[in-house]
């Protein structure tokens, strides 16, 4: 089945319209046409080959909401006409410890990415959501509760919105926490309105000045501009998480310092070059830990999905024709995005 | 109440032998005669101020051990006779969350140590184990039950043995639990038999062959030379807690990537030059944990007292005269200790 998408061949090439193969739905399969696909970072990363490895023609893509139209045999929890989104993964192992724990994303054998993961379809490797339709393994597909109207709004739910649920939820955020999100941008948008319908106190960390309104628009309690050494100091020893979606090289020890006795530092940006090294004895006096976490599970995304769908909760989004990509990336670079770009799978039929 | 002492008069003079005051037990004070004092890298830094604001006269020593000569009106806990011991602190505030949750170790006012703390008594701070008595609140004095002929080996248990429990404790280590002790020296023997004790498969980490056998010896069920990336590598993924006691900068990489997913590498040495920067992909790809942990409370001491008492645990230890003490030191810095060196208290007298 051919279908048509957008993508590139070549690392330094533009990305363009390209018609790619999807296959007939299997008997555990789901098909789905794409109604929205969010603009996540890695997209960019990967299709310029920036973390190496890229196999081509590379379609990025793994924020995809959109409508059943076909379902395997063997397939008994999704039907034709339901709504449902495709996150980071289209596959795992199913055997290793972490798929035993379903924590699909830890997968001791790799998970398989939506898009540059090992694929036996052609042509050996994953194309992602920047397309009209795609197949996927039932266990992969979740279900979307939100509004129609707001369905271009759920896509970034299934990467920067996981991104920051499934360290939220694992590090305990709630009623009588105190929550920092470093970072206001496609993640730590997410982090902000996840965390304040979770119940917690929530603080945005940001090094503009420019978006501490923004960000109490978003539900931050209140903002922290980082740079600011007194503003931070009077947060010391007192947060129970800070969630860290800063993906360059900064210094962490100002964080560290905000936690309280036995608080986390979570990172879920790795940066191109390391941070500089963090502190050991403000560590040691306080038994804080510095910790990452990646995505989350399937299980996690559809409890997500349906814990926004139950608050309202959706992304703030841009939307635009798939024809405009490239200028979305040159401005997505720039942080010129409030907060996320989503691509009108429609516009692929132009 | 005069007693003798060794101890420094300023940072670049060798250590001597001092009368120093001991306060009358007040209401709830337990005087105690020293038997033992264990030497901790600790009592040689701060005797050199080598981490700056040592007040001079400067007695190290906080890893006590002795009999009870006199209690104070309000005590019922102890009475004259009785083996007990003192770690590192002699007092704290009692009044903050840390202190409420019983974890005066992390007291937010900072905990009184054994030495080189403030306190009311004269000098203004106080004098630590190298001495023939101390005055300590009871709140802060343990019971040894260990037989009488093994005190000496007790003491160290009071700073090393708490140091490595504490953490162990923490972090869930028992059967089932695979645990990694890095560093075999007076911290890293202790966590050792205590892990093993606790019912975990322990791998100890050295830098030298040479502590091969010694540390098969110790408990360990297996032991890796850290230098030799093969054996390193047959580790990956595996440990749910390595405890890393190197206070010299170090690689921690090459040990976060021998835990498994959710597992933490705690650092219980603060070194002087801050490790190279740990990656952050190993964390993330792994919810991995990166943690620090200091002494332990009260009632942990207690706990591990009791647990060592019960599974005849003690220190490996070499007795010295107190008169000996710079040439321990010398010995020390250079590792050439198995693995624990304590002061005979009676040599005081001489």
């Amino acid at each position: 089945m051919l279908t048509r998408a957008f993508g590139a061949h070549a690392a330094d090439k533009p990305l363009e319209a390209i018609e790619i193969f999807r296959r007939e739905p299997g008997a555990n399969d789901v098909q789905i046409e794409i109604a929205y696909c969010g603009v996540c970072h890695s997209d960019l990363h990967t299709v310029r080959s920036e973390w190496a490895g890229t196999l081509y023609p590379c379609v990025p893509g793994h924020e995809i909401v959109g409508h059943v139209t076909a379902v395997g045999s063997a397939v008994d929890k999704f039907k034709v006409g339901d709504t449902v989104g495709v996150g980071c993964m289209v596959d795992s192992c199913q055997s290793c410890y972490a798929c035993a724990d379903g924590l699909e994303q830890y997968c001791e054998h790799g998970f398989t990415g939506t898009y540059n993961g090992k694929t036996p379809d052609a042509p050996g490797h994953t194309l992602g959501g920047y397309s009209q339709s795609i197949t996927v393994r039932d266990k992969f597909v979740v279900k979307v509760s939100h509004p129609a109207e707001k369905l271009a709004a759920v896509a970034p739910l299934l990467c920067a919105g996981i991104t920051l649920w499934s360290p939220l939820k694992h590090w305990n955020t709630g009623p009588g926490k105190k929550v920092g999100i470093v970072g206001i941008g496609g993640l730590g948008h997410m982090g902000v309105k996840l965390a304040r319908a979770l119940g917690a106190h929530v603080v945005a960390f940001t090094t503009s000045e420019s978006k501490r309104q923004d960000a109490v628009a978003l539900g931050a309690h209140e903002v922290v501009v980082s740079r600011n050494a007194e503003e931070m100091q009077a947060h010391a020893n007192s947060f129970d998480l800070i969630v860290d979606t800063v993906a360059v090289s900064h210094d962490l020890n100002s964080f560290i310092n905000l936690l309280k006795r036995d608080g986390t530092l979570t990172l879920v940006g790795a940066p191109e070059h390391p941070h500089p090294s963090p502190m050991v004895f403000p560590l040691i006096m306080k038994r804080r830990s510095i910790a990452g976490s990646t995505i989350g599970s399937i299980a996690e995304t559809q409890e997500m999905l349906d814990f926004c769908a139950e608050h309202g909760i959706v992304s703030e989004i841009e939307m635009i024709k798939v024809q405009d990509i490239e200028t979305a990336y040159a401005r997505m670079l720039k942080s010129d995005v409030k907060y996320r770009f989503v691509i009108d799978s429609k516009t692929l039929a132009a």
